[in-house]
């Protein structure tokens, strides 16, 4: 695998973007020979981009831990349970060294439930090995992972369609 | 093609994330069977995800009008030239209804520095087909241009490895 420096990286804020962010980050990793795992919390997989992240395997190793009634019922027991498995997977991953970037996709959200531990979670990023990049998004990124991250951009919301009542369209948004 | 209805998207501000933004759309849009232009003004096309995109044609129609001295001599008549060439490309392309989405990323830079005029693409984007999707990346987006869009993001900078003296990386910034 490609030697290569990593840092921290976390997008946030309430704006269309950052999922869409990481897709075209990890377009550019495995362009550069990267290699990529694109870990989605809360999704169940089924927007269009997914079918495209499949198909760059084993350069980009896809995984979801979402269900579909999952806005309604973040915290029920069955959530939770698939978002710790997919922090159990994190953590190995991380040790495994077989990726330069790890893409943690709307882990916040697990983060601000308080089912990942945020200490925890800091725990992993300081001591994350030098090679690897992570990158983490979703809104209302907490502090303390602001202050741990290296580089941090928030995607403000300066006018969204939804406000027209616009509905999420496939290819678009899904 | 697939039948569409189109909208007005403006990824702005200083932070990273725009064009990344753009190339995950564009996985996303072609992973729903749609069709994209992106186009590239002051850019060489030699960053790690072009050869992605190129791989997608022709779902996607990948174009860039740059070259490499570009920052330095960003107003000089070769520069001037590509980039209007790249603009009456644009202008046939919106005509042309071959494509569903037009991705015209950091053009925000040619309207700054006057040379597309504003209130013509101004008036491109008032007259656009209605199923033609149109986003616009790059910094300080015009007031006029945020009033016409439909979905504008703001992706604001709140820490930057640059700072830190981390230079442009393979792979990440390229």
């Amino acid at each position: 695998m490609k030697k290569f420096k990593g840092y921290i990286q976390v997008y946030t804020g309430d704006g269309k973007g950052k999922t869409t962010a990481a897709i075209g980050l990890s377009m550019r990793a495995i362009g550069a020979g990267l290699k990529v795992a694109f870990f989605q919390f809360f999704k169940t997989g089924s927007s269009s981009e997914i079918k495209i992240l499949k198909s760059f395997y084993p350069q980009i190793y896809y995984k979801n831990f979402g269900k579909k009634s999952f806005i309604k019922n973040q915290r029920d027991e069955k959530t939770q349970k698939l978002i710790l498995q997919g922090w159990e997977e994190v953590k190995e991953l991380v040790k495994s060294k077989l990726y330069n970037i790890i893409i943690l996709d709307e882990i916040t959200y697990a983060l601000n439930l308080g089912i990942i531990k945020l200490k925890e979670f800091l725990d992993l990023l300081r001591n994350k090995p030098q090679d690897l990049e992570i990158v983490i998004t979703g809104r209302s990124a907490p502090q303390e992972l602001i202050e741990v991250a290296d580089l941090v951009t928030e995607m403000k919301k300066i006018k969204h369609y939804y406000e027209k009542g616009i509905k999420a369209r496939k290819g678009i948004e899904k």
